[in-house]
């Protein structure tokens, strides 16, 4: 183990981060706002304390093996919520370290899961950096995933993608640096752009450029209490489902979409899966809508395609009460709490790419079973999947369900009631952010028990890195040498 | 397709189910019940029509192809069900065609589920061929699924049977007929040894012979109102216990016990499996019972086991109502809906040996990715599975999620309630018998609308049968020549 690197690593996040707060430093100082101090304070702490690690560790060899690969990505976002909670502590605003902690990891794993009660009432800096910890973690996961994880020859986008689709990192850029700055490039761009046009569409430009945040960071923050219910504005509602559908695109497209190729993003199967579901379930619940309320064609169309893509897409913006309407709609929005968007995305959950790998595995088994000396791979963006693959899926889904199931269980502990309790924790292992029962989209956190808190943060840094990065650092070969 | 040779043996079927008729027919004249009648009818119709049909038939080639195959599997249990609900209808205890064809299938499916609001009023005849549609059921699938599909190079069991486990059916016996006869005899010794047993400890000859029908046949059906909590022995109880077991464990077992291999048993994985499933899901329930409730150590024990194995064995008897614990131990038992006994048992569920290399599969992912260069194959049996076994289960996993999750949505359509609707999907699916909520252990199906328990009855064929069986007769490559 590469100790010395791995803390040079730590180091530099946590002095990025230092430089990240003094955003939110400019702002409070802009507001004239009383969080002043607990910016300056953290920032210094963050830029000191990673400037100390970056020297101590000048010397680090830059060779990292994969164990080291490993301790530096799951450390990486507890890192980052230690830090990052601090203002919420200093300037009083979430004085309590349990419930600081669980709104920061909330905001760096994008699941959008509050224990504020007022958020309205919080100062200008502490909402800034609230949604700004969404997009930080929107990003980071997509570098992560996209830039980093392949080129190390690790995590399931590298499967994806140099195994089983016609994308290889390699096509795109030759450099990780290269790859992760066009990424950067693309995230800022479509955030600049959903700031413009919420601005005109009537919210302040501070509250547009929150919003815009944390929906490329699919993570679901808001500056209101209401959520976006608060502006009753159709126009800022449809910027947010462009926008949200945007997050939940695999980031690469957008890449390809720059070089002029319009035709390879229709071959891209798991972006034509991905409008389908969308479009399935929004139609489910339009007409689920239409026959049990009295909303009118356009509101419930709205409020479908909304509520569907906020959850597919795991941001987690509320326009309307999913629990309220009738039973069968709110289940079939509690299963998309399990879809999540696509690889490559800022979104949590199973992803689609998984999903229809399952789906078109099962339908080419029964294909397998009346030819069954024919050997017959499933087959995604028309290249066979290998079978690396296939177990690597049986595993991700077998987590999955073993984690929902046992930690529903856990959660009856702190909340006796059986569907806040399978909410809660699908809504953590998803990265989310609403859940079911006593965390619906118009509740918030507040009045879990502070272990509970732990537990979900646990779980949404489990979801967020797709357990095996986490996992693994459990399992006893991990220490062998 | 060899139409004559499926009609034949569909023929074959419903001539032996005249002389099953029959045994009842004898019950009812012995009692000298009221439900005569309807067993000479019904017993003259299944005798004249699988008559005729084997007459008819004669001349078939004895050649069947896969398809006919899946055919025959899949009619059998259907057409069974036809017949088998004509003595519900002609006696007049479940008058109403729909009611009674439920009942016969979640019969024949070892489900368990009833529409009967008070057993006890029905005639001898009748309740000794409700439990015997369990028992013949039951071990129609273990003939089915160790002795005839193996030989046929289908169905899972032959997938595990051939490719993962050291025992063949090779290995067992040469000729099907000799191993099914096997098969037969010992699953009627232990029918005899636990009738013997429940009589002795304080039910009637009746019920005891009625009970050992649906405890070998893990389906649950009995002759009172109360299930087993009738009868306030725990000497029953625990006797039933062993039995539930015994019809949760892959007859092979004992096949081999009989033959003196006590060493090799021990070797066999799913097995222990099951054994350290119930032994640990038991504990967590005493603990609970324990500190939640009055009953004291020995009853909270004896119900805990009692309900375990219950519902992980897919049998369904009820000595307490699990809907009045808290809500942890109800979603504790409700996981174990999913699970099911061994594979070559008469239990339904997804089956250990499939949790198992769910559950070893992840682990090794994990591995995998630790050094992802080595090959490492799941083992089972200490023998590596192959990828065919994994896409296999990944195919039937996601099946059961899939038709759990979207039937739970249609079912709400009849129940409103989302944890009666969960509860019924479930329980049919696996073939356990009770759900929750409205279908709890202490209520029964009668209350559900007709269109539900036809939905209710596809799914339990469908579980009953492993889904692949039917769904591939909805494949339209298996129509194809």
């Amino acid at each position: 183990m590469n100790l010395k690197l791995i803390i040079r690593v730590l180091g530099f996040l946590i002095f990025g981060e230092g430089i990240a707060l003094l955003l939110s430093l400019l702002v409070s100082l802009i507001y004239g706002d009383s969080d002043l101090p607990a910016f300056i304070i953290t920032s210094a702490i963050a830029l000191i304390t990673g400037g100390i690690l970056l020297l101590l560790t000048k010397k680090a060899v830059k060779d990292t093996g994969k164990r080291d690969d490993f301790i530096i990505v799951s450390f990486s976002w507890i890192i980052f919520s230690l830090f990052g909670c601090l203002p919420y502590i200093i300037s009083g605003s979430i004085p309590n370290f349990t419930d600081a902690f669980f709104e920061t990891i909330s905001g760096f794993t994008t699941t959008g899961a509050s224990v504020l009660t007022d958020i309205e009432a919080l100062p200008y800096g502490i909402l800034f950096w609230r949604s700004f910890t969404q997009w930080l973690g929107g990003i980071g996961i997509i570098v992560l995933s996209l830039a980093i994880l392949p080129v190390f020859g690790i995590g399931d986008t590298h499967l994806f993608m140099t195994e089983s689709t016609w994308i290889t990192p390699d096509k795109i850029s030759p450099k990780i640096r290269q790859t992760a700055k066009t990424l950067w490039l693309i995230y800022i761009a479509f955030t600049l752009f959903e700031t413009v046009l919420l601005w005109t569409g009537g919210m302040t430009f501070f509250d547009a450029i929150n919003h815009s945040f944390t929906t490329m960071g699919t993570g679901g923050f808001s500056t209101k209490q209401d959520s976006i219910a608060y502006w009753d504005s159709s126009f800022i509602q449809y910027v947010i489902i462009v926008f949200m559908f945007f997050g939940g695109t695999n980031f690469i497209l957008f890449y390809i979409l720059l070089k002029g190729k319009f035709k390879a993003i229709l071959k891209y199967e798991e972006f034509k899966f991905y409008s389908f579901f969308i479009l399935g379930f929004t139609l489910l619940v339009f007409a689920g809508l239409l026959t049990t309320t009295a909303f009118g064609i356009e509101k419930s169309f709205r409020d479908s395609l909304f509520q569907v893509i906020s959850i597919i897409t795991t941001t987690g913006f509320a326009t309307a009460d999913y629990l309220s309407w009738t039973p069968i709609l709110t289940i079939l929005i509690f299963i998309l709490f399990f879809f999540g968007g696509c690889t490559g995305s800022t979104s949590g959950g199973i992803k689609i790419m998984r999903i229809v790998l399952l789906l078109k595995n099962s339908y080419y088994e029964l294909r397998r079973m009346i030819h069954p000396n024919a050997i017959i791979p499933v087959k995604f963006n028309k290249q066979p999947v290998d079978t690396k693959i296939i177990t690597n899926i049986l595993a991700f889904f077998t987590f999955y369900f073993l984690f929902f199931a046992f930690s529903t269980v856990v959660f009856t502990f702190f909340e006796s009631d059986i569907a806040t309790s399978m909410g809660a924790v699908a809504s953590s292992l998803g990265n989310v952010g609403p859940g079911l029962g006593k965390v619906g989209p118009v509740e918030n956190f507040a009045h879990i028990a502070p272990a509970g808190k732990w537990f979900l943060s646990f779980l949404m840094l489990l979801g967020r890195l797709e357990f095996f990065t986490i996992l693994i650092l459990f399992s006893p070969s991990f220490w062998k040498d």
